[in-house]
C-alpha cells in the first residue's frame, strides 16, 4: 500500500544523513497522500542504513498506526497535526540539525539577514515558545504541532512563505509540497542559521535586509512573476 | 581469552576515528566482564589503523595486566576505578574530541539547554576539579577515577542517567551498559557541547531547558514508561 | 559554438560544489570570449550533477541570449556589466559561500588580516552598500554590476588586485583572468573570510597586517618582481 | 639523490592536503640529511596532486640549489636559517592552516589550557613579532628564520619541547625529528589553536591549565621517565 510514497519517504528520509542533519537517528520525515489521508512515515529509533523502503509506517490522518512492522516516529503526533493544519503542504521534516539546534535552545527567531535567507523564508523564521508543564505532560507531541500552527495564526504568517520553524529548547520543524522539498527545506534552514550566527559575530547589532532587498530574492524565485530557474 | 569482549572493543575503538572523536591516537575505549573481573582495553599509543581484535589487552579489576603483546592504555587506571565504582556499567571510553574538551579546558559544566542533551544525559554534565598537586604526582590516572567517582557522589548524580563527565583541563570519560554504548555517548556529548557553546554565541545568558521538558525528554527514552524507539 | 569555453565554464562551475563552495544551485560561473564578444554562463537553477557542458548558455555582450537549451543565470546581467567594466577578466564567479556571505550580511569589508589575505586581495576586500528601492525594482542584477564597478572607481582600487567584493546582504562577486582563476579566487576568499573572523574573535580590535607585509606578499606572487612559484 | 629522503619528504608534503592542512599549495615540508649537509623540499607553488619525489628539490645549508627540475620553495630561506640554529631537528612544516593563521593573525601566543596541547608542547607556542620594514625588504625568509630563532633564544625555549611557532600576520611553522614528526605536530598546532580559540568563546579570561598537570602530561610522553605509548 502506497508503495510509491513509501520510497519517496524512505528517499528523503536517507537524504538526511547525506546532508549531515542528523546524527544517529535523530530526524523524521513523512509525506502525506492527501485523496486518502494517509500519512507515510518513518519508523521511531530505527537506524539510518538499515532503514527500507518497506519499514516506513502508514498512519492515518487521526494518527492512527494502518500498517506497518514498527511504531511511527515518536513525533507522528506533531507531524499530523501541521497536515491537518496547513493543508497545502505535503511533506514534513525535524531533525536535531545543529545550528538550527542551537538558535531553538537560545530561543530566538533566526532574523533575515540576506538574500540566502529571503530565496527560500520570508521574513524570520519563528521561534516558538516553551510549552506549559500541563501541556508538555498531557499530549507533547500533538501540543508540539498545535502551538507551531497557533503561532502561525497569531503572527499572521504564512505557511508556504515560511516553511520553517524553531521550537524552544528542541529543534526545527520544516515542511514543503512534498517530503524531498520539506528536507531542502532542512538543508536552507541550517545554512542559513549558521550564517546567521557567524553575520552576529562579524557585526554585533547588525541589522535584518533592507525590506525591499527581502521582497526582490523571494519575489523573483517565488509567485506570477518568479524568474529564477526554468519556465514551468 | 575473551575472544568476542575482545572483538567488541576493537569494534568500539575503530568507531573513535569514524566519528571524529580523535586525532592520531588521543583515545581509548574498554569493555568489562563482570563476571570473570576482567577488562579488556586499547594499547596505549597505537594507531587506529594498524590495530587488530588480538592487540587489545587484558586486566583484572586491580589493573594488573593478564595477557596482550602491549602496555595498556595509559589511562587503564582510571577506567579500574570508574569499573569498581559504577557498578552497572559496561564500558568506558575517553577521548579529546574537541568540543567536549573545549568546555572542559574552560573549566565548566555543560549546561542543558535543549532536548538533545536532555534524551542522552540527565542535568548537567558535571565538570570535575584540578587534581591536587599530590594527587597528580602520586597516581594521576587513579586519582582521574576517585574524582569522578567522589564528585557523583558528592553531588547526588545518579551514573547511568549522566553517563559523561568533563576532567578539567583535560577531557571526556563516557560510559554506558557496553563499550558500542559508551561510544555513542561519547559521539551525542560532542554533539551537545558544540550546541550549547553556539547556543551561548547566539544568545548570552541564556536560560536552561525548563525542568518538565528536560523530563519529559529524558523519560521518553529511559524508563518503564519510555516510548521512543521499538518495544524491547 | 564555443565549444572549448562551454567546457572550461563547465568544468569551473563544476569545481563550485568540490570545493564546497555551493549548496544546491546558489552559485555560478561564467567566460568570455573577448574576440567575438561572447559569454559563456551556467543555466539558472539547473542542479550541478545533472549539467552537462552542452548545457552552459550562450549570450553576447549586451545580455543576449544567443545560444542554448535553458534561461541563462539570473545574475547574467551583473557578469555582462563586469565584463564590460573591468575589460581585462575572463571570468566571473557568484557564490553563497558560508564564510563570505557572513561577512556580506555584517555589511563589513574583510580586513588584511594576514599574508593569506595578502597573496591574492591587495588591501581589503570591499563591501558595497545596499541598491537603493528603486534600484532594486528597476534593473536590481545590473545594478549590482554597475554599483561594484562605480565603488571600485569611487575608492580607486585595481580590480585586478582585488578580484573579490562582497555584496551586501547578499554575498560575494570573484574573477580573474578566466572561468577558473575566479573561482580560485572564490575559494581563497572563503579560506580568508574564515580565518578573519576567528582572529576577530581572538582577538577583539586586532591590527591590520603592516602595509609592509601586505605589500611583501603581493608583489612576491605578482608583477615584474614575483619569485613565487615557476618562472613562467 | 638523496632517493630515500624525497620520498619521504614527499610523503609527508601529501600528508598536509590530507589533513586538511593547506589550501592549493599554501604549505610545504622539507627534510635534512645532517651527514651531507643537504636539505630537501617542496617545489614552489607546485599542486600536490600533480607532486612526484622526483620533483623534490636539493638545497644545500647555505640554501644553494644542488639539483631539481624546480625552484624550491620561496620559503626556503626559512628552513634553512631553522636547520642551522635548531641542530637537532630533522624536518620542518610551514602551512597556512586556519585556526594556527588566525593566532597568527592576532598577534597571540598561544596559551595551554590543557592537556591536549602539554603533550606536545612545553607551555604557550609562541607568536614572534612582525619583522620591521627594512627586515622584509632586505631578505624577508631569512629574516623570518632568525627572528624564529632569536625569539626562542630571547624567551629561553627549549625548540624541542616547543616544536611549533606563529609568525605574527602570517602563520605557523612546525618541526620535528624528521619530515613526518613536524607535519604530525603541524596537525597538533591545529587541533590546540582550535581548541584554545572555543575554550576562550566559552569562558573569557579562563586561566592557564595548572602547571603541575601541564608537567605531568609533558612528562608522561617525553623524557627519561616516560611512560605513554609502547616501550622503546
Amino acid at each position: 500500500m502506497l508503495k510509491e510514497l513509501k520510497i519517496e519517504v524512505y528517499e528523503a528520509n536517507m537524504l538526511l544523513p547525506q546532508y549531515s542533519l542528523v546524527t544517529f537517528t535523530w530526524g523524521n520525515v513523512s509525506g502525506i497522500d492527501r485523496e486518502r489521508g494517509l500519512l507515510v512515515i518513518k519508523p521511531s529509533g530505527v537506524e539510518y542504513d538499515k532503514l527500507t523502503p518497506d519499514d516506513m509506517v502508514v498512519v492515518d490522518i487521526y494518527g492512527n498506526k494502518i500498517e506497518g512492522e514498527y511504531n511511527p516516529s515518536s513525533d507522528t503526533a506533531t507531524h499530523v497535526v501541521l497536515y491537518n493544519r496547513f493543508p497545502e503542504i505535503g511533506g514534513v521534516v525535524h531533525t536535531h540539525s545543529p545550528w538550527a539546534t542551537s538558535w531553538a535552545q537560545a530561543g530566538r527567531d533566526i532574523p533575515c539577514y540576506g538574500t540566502t535567507h529571503a530565496d527560500y523564508f520570508y521574513g524570520s523564521v519563528p521561534c516558538v515558545r516553551n510549552l506549559a508543564k500541563e501541556e508538555i505532560e498531557t499530549a507533547y507531541e500533538k501540543n508540539t504541532g498545535i502551538l507551531i500552527a497557533d503561532e502561525y495564526a497569531r503572527r499572521e504568517l504564512d505557511y508556504l512563505a515560511t516553511p520553517a520553524v524553531l521550537c524552544k529548547n528542541h529543534g526545527p520543524f520544516t515542511w514543503g509540497k512534498d517530503a524531498h522539498e520539506a528536507v531542502h527545506n532542512a538543508v536552507v534552514l541550517e545554512e542559513v542559521a549558521k550564517m546567521a550566527a557567524r553575520c552576529e559575530l562579524i557585526k554585533p547589532h547588525v541589522q535584518l535586509a533592507p525590506q525591499e532587498l527581502q521582497d526582490k530574492h523571494y519575489y523573483r524565485k517565488h509567485g506570477a512573476n518568479a524568474y529564477y530557474g526554468q519556465s514551468k
